[in-house]
């Protein structure tokens, strides 16, 4: 027999009755009942409930042993009595008498129960990640993210594309977050750095004619802490292909995001990639407040400007005679209670504006009657056209929101999202995708009125050289965000692959060429030699393993994750470095005052 | 039709004939034949020839492009005259004739040209990779890398092992190699350290009870210049299991190696994992003269040291007197003229040596003959007895060396090399395995006599507590590598998960107890948690795929490698830090004398 297990801890059924078996693998609990010892003994794969009676002769042995104790035990299946099997687990017909047990490794006290759902603080749980990882719930999360990733590797080589490693210690990148650094010994006082995203790397693979690229890639960016991101690292499904336009993008990648959505949804509906609308950037802002819409919730946002300009409601009136300016209202089928207008009222408040002005409608017995302050103020006839604008009728409310979009479109989407849920009209069980495209290359600092990039700089303007002599305000890019359920999951664009157009969409963000050429230097050399026009897009792996796990914790589904101060207590890192290490590196540490 | 293809440039056939197609790529080559333009538009398909007669309308367009340029054409599918078939290519039975062209991306002049095989410096090469990159052969090699990753992917997966990955930013790990270091921002004056392996952590994920983990893992050594080792980093197929024997892992990994090989080996005979023969680690140094043999070679040395004990031969037989001596045998068979002999004998003293004694087998007429100074002095008895052991006869050879192993060896089994090569008894075409065993824990440091780990101090001692209460020395472990073709590709352990065990095996090379929990804490904690029996082992990718390559140049096998000063010449890196960057870093660099 097998040193160890003739079978796993999910294996025994009622047809191995009889038999003597091996199993190893951890005390998950023993229960004395009647002076018989009961063990759940659980490996990765499940449990096997094993007994052992007080006429055995390994009894004593068996006695000792506590939870989370590794042991090897060999016994005879015995099928329960029918009262006693649990469908619940897949060895519940039967049970193990034990005639041997060899202790494997013994524990110590725990700091943490592995069975149950009993909460620790996070601390707890990544000193003693190994115990911690044994709980069901993490052994799930940590098998769904890596069968998620082998899903998409699948699924990308399905369609043509070849993984290829780009460099970990590299170049220090300008790419808008912060890098983080690694001193080189052999050339001291200069510095490496971990790739932000392989973004520079995957188009230099399409420089030298791969054609369609992907990386499961780990991304380095010394971020400061928030609850859901890694204040290290993260991981994305990165690809790129050559002799593309946008459309092909989205029907390459749609695909690979909708089959993993449904091979690991647990039955959520999925929308059909077919049917997912590509939204203009300013239209999301627009019927959703935000360039990531959660699609499952219907509310769409409208300008109602026409019906309060010059209206008897003042505030709205005066603010319209500003430029820039604009009433929207945000529809509220069966939210038509004074009581809900209100809650949504406060809700505003508290997110900092003045608050949010409402209609409800309802009937009184003598037809329908739209309530509230604001249709006094404006009468009946205006009242009467925003509802039909709006398509809303009794039992159905509208909230309106006034000033310039920029100032309120953020909590006009957070109103629109507790709107939908409030009144259960988000759906649940669903994951709902929209592209969200014509993103602006440019935007302006409110502040100093400079041209800057809005995203990122390699992006294609659309109308190529002849939109940039425009304004630039104006030019949209050949950009793309894929959203899901509210969250960013995806972000691409078509690059610009021609050196003069680049230079010329630097030269309005305020780059001359020699500065382009010090921080591109190796993608603005390489465009040099028959650049081939090319594009791609990058996913987030973390944001979509949280979202088919259900959770909002990044930690939940990262084996080793750093704790918001970007420690691991368990590995004991960061830490000081020896005398001798900074010394081969030619650097020396400035005390902290 | 598409924007830029219709096909790629390795699927036009004769059955495309008379179809208006699309084509774009890159210009491999373009010829003036009597005034008609033949270029071989290349993609990462492969190529067509498409061409411009002076009467079309874009003749003077298509005039202009030169070597590399990116274009797009669309032209007509024509058959090509039978004696024109070009049978080395897929679209060798047709010609395009252009009828629009548009340039994608000109070119300007190239410092490497991409068709045919001309050679460059290295450094030329790398800092201009995009280009190097789209030669043919380096097509070749980063598609093969892609597939051969992809391939133990698909294999590990099918045996039900799941990828997780690890840290790369974390702690230092005093394994041996030198770490490189990252400053932490948010803990000025502390570090971080990319990992030289994922050791550590794979033994945590058996402890989190994951039971079967891989991964292709990159691994971050800061090492000194190698031709044949990147200065930086490398990648590896990391395995570990859980409840397992050595014997499981040999069991499990064998076929998946083999299978790489036999897909992607290029024909090359793959022996049967089921013959891959295990050597005792003692018994490879004797008969190869290395711990990673080149089966292909079939010469065996053998221990003669009792034919020379007390012969006429005095260098031997003196030498023989000293403790810890021997003579051995390499047996040349074919290899019996005094002219290469001499030779060898040569090799031998330009690797260091005195020389190689020899004795070879001639036929002068008379029957055999053993001839050369050697069989002289020690008569003929016992050079009939050295040739019944060594099984030679007519026309073969023997060399032979003496004095301590350790001072021999690797020039015995660099002459067992040299000898198969010389003689063609090493065979072509063919992939040899042979795991080597029982490697001893600990090895005694010639100079002070102090008793070190030999190879990895997590590895589980053959006999485990009992065996390391003897002598250190005798100690083996469960611990092995794969050779293959006389290079180091897999190597791996039975790991110590007793506490108790690692702490003595730990004191017996000099590190008591609190210096373990300094040094490998996490481990050392989880340990105590109920550990499970544990091993696994690593695989070599880069390795592996130069084997499969056939080039011994690492660079030849890594999409953008550092150059062997650890620099990147085309991403400019390492570079000298910004002030500001340091300053957050809480960093000065110390000036360079």
């Amino acid at each position: 027999m097998h040193a160890y297990r003739s079978h796993t801890c999910a294996e025994l059924t009622k047809s191995n009755v009889g038999e003597t078996v091996r199993l190893s693998g951890w005390v998950n609990r023993i229960r004395d009942h009647g002076g018989v010892l009961f063990i759940d003994l659980r490996d990765h794969y499940g449990m096997t409930q094993v007994l052992c009676d007080p006429d055995s002769a390994v009894f004593s042995q068996v006695e000792k042993v506590r939870s989370e104790w590794c042991i090897r035990i060999d016994g005879e299946v015995k099928a329960r009595d029918e009262s006693l099997i649990n469908p619940r687990i897949t060895t519940g017909e039967i049970e193990v008498y034990i005639r041997d047990i060899e202790v494997l490794g013994a524990s110590a006290e725990l700091p943490l129960i592995v069975f149950g759902d009993q909460e620790y603080p996070e601390e707890t749980r990544l000193r003693y990640r190994y115990l911690d990882l044994r709980r069901e719930a993490m052994q799930r999360n940590m098998t769904l993210r890596s069968d998620v990733v082998a899903s998409f590797r699948r699924r990308m080589w399905d369609k043509n594309f070849r993984e290829f490693q780009t460099p970990i210690i590299t170049a220090s990148s300008p790419e808008g977050a912060r890098d983080f650094l690694v001193p080189s010994r052999l050339h001291p006082g200069k510095f490496y750095a971990l790739p932000q995203a392989p973004q520079q790397f995957k188009q230099l693979i399409m420089m030298s004619g791969f054609d369609k690229y992907f990386q499961i890639a780990p991304c380095f960016r010394d971020e400061d802490p928030r609850a859901d991101r890694s204040p290290t690292d993260f991981y994305q499904l990165d690809m790129e292909m050559s002799f593309v336009t946008q459309q092909d993008i989205f029907d390459t990648i749609s695909p690979v995001i909708a089959g993993v959505f449904e091979e690991h949804g647990q039955g959520a509906k999925v929308d059909d990639p077919a049917s997912w609308p590509q939204i203009p950037y300013k239209e999301a802002a627009l019927k959703y407040g935000t360039d990531k819409p959660d699609l499952r919730n219907p509310i769409e946002m409208q300008d109602v400007s026409e019906h309060f300009r010059g209206s008897g409601f003042a505030i709205f009136a005066k603010l319209l005679e500003q430029d820039g300016t604009e009433i929207r209202a945000i529809p509220a089928p069966t939210g038509g209670s004074r009581k809900f207008c209100d809650r949504m009222n406060s809700f505003a408040q508290k997110e900092g504006l003045p608050g949010m002005g409402y209609i409800f409608w309802r009937d009184q017995g003598e037809g329908m009657e739209a309530a509230g302050p604001l249709a006094k103020n404006i009468g009946p006839e205006r009242t009467e056209a925003i509802r039909e604008q709006l398509g809303l009728g009794v039992g159905d409310a509208a909230f309106f929101l006034g000033g310039k979009p920029s100032a309120f479109e953020r909590v006009a989407g957070k109103a629109r999202d507790v709107i939908g849920e409030e009144l259960n009209l988000t759906e649940q069980n669903r994951f709902a995708f929209a592209w969200i495209v014509d993103f602006p290359i440019y935007e302006k600092d409110e502040e100093n009125g400079a041209i800057d990039f809005e995203h990122n700089p390699f992006s294609m303007p659309q109308g190529g050289m002849e939109a940039l002599e425009g304004d630039p305000l104006a030019v949209k890019g050949y950009q793309y965000d894929l959203a899901c359920n509210g969250y960013e999951i995806v972000s691409g664009a078509i690059r610009n692959h021609k050196p003069e157009i680049m230079f010329k969409a630097f030269e309005l963000a305020g780059y001359d060429e020699a500065e382009v050429r010090k921080r591109f230097g190796a993608l603005v050399n390489a465009f040099q030699y028959g650049a081939p026009p090319h594009g791609g897009c990058a996913a987030g792996i973390d944001r979509i393993v949280m979202l088919l796990a259900g959770t909002s914790n990044i930690r939940e589904v990262i084996m080793f994750p750093m704790n918001q101060r970007a420690e691991d207590l368990m590995m004991n890192a960061p830490s000081e470095p020896t005398s001798d290490q900074l010394m081969e590196l030619g650097l020396r540490v400035i005390p902290q005052e």
